[in-house]
């Protein structure tokens, strides 16, 4: 009975797990998104959420907008987080689909390894600067194009135009 | 010269930080997204990354799913982080727009507060779960349907059906 009732909520938590793109496929009755679909969406997300917190700083160090160094911090942070997702945000099951991922991820592993490393190194090293109070702007914007850098290697080479 | 350069590069970081979506419209000639639409879909995409690292553990625990226990510390791990970034996903901007997110998220803040930081806490609880080599089966399942009704209350009062 216990184990019952332990079941139905867990079957509640996934549901809830679907999202809410999914939950609201579901109740138009429309196929669920295939495993290799839900690989897509959930990269495409990761990726979102990087250029999310990439952005303000990008801008912020543009001198396009104001950024308190608090703020500023917390998205380094959260960006540094993140990109540490687009690691296996690649599987073999999101190789075909609506992306823009090139086959040669999967062929050239090594490569694309090394540059999401790079993205990885370059969003803590970010990350490290705006931790610093006595961090002088040309570092910050230096941390912040080294991103921007890690970013451009990869889509040049890996990212369909 | 140097000035140009550099501001040259970070423009080029705001493009890359535009993410693969708006780079798409942009190409496309459409209209850019509005600071109110990027808003929505970027909470959207944080709780896709939220959902994307919760379905595995939940499936998990309802025995659907074998989880290795590094992949499941992966998961509680990133869950955890991420489900931080929810709390200022709803920003005022955000209110309007193709969104389920209804207006009471708005007027009645304090409640709304209390219930994402419970998924923080929950989820937090969940990884510490899970980083431990003697936790028993009925603690972590435990752990993950507390994180799934922190989901489930939330919705169940600020997003439409």
């Amino acid at each position: 009975m216990k184990n019952h009732k332990n079941a139905a909520m867990l079957a509640r938590a996934t549901a809830v797990a679907l999202g809410a793109a999914s939950a609201y496929v579901l109740a138009q009755g429309a196929a669920q998104p295939t495993p290799s679909e839900r690989a897509i969406e959930y990269r495409q997300a990761v990726f979102k959420v990087v250029a999310g917190n990439f952005g303000p700083l990008s801008q912020n160090a543009q001198g396009k907008i104001e950024l308190p160094a608090p703020a500023a911090r917390k998205y380094a942070e959260r960006l540094a987080a993140v990109a540490d997702f687009t690691r296996d945000a690649f599987p073999e099951i999101s190789r075909e689909g609506k992306t823009r991922a090139k086959p040669e991820i999967w062929t050239d592993r090594a490569e694309f390894d090394k540059l999401v490393a790079d993205l990885n190194t370059q969003s803590r090293a970010l990350a490290a600067v705006t931790a610093r109070a006595d961090a002088k702007p040309e570092e910050f914007k230096a941390a912040v194009g080294a991103v921007g850098n890690a970013c451009k290697s990869c889509h040049d080479k890996f990212r369909e135009k």
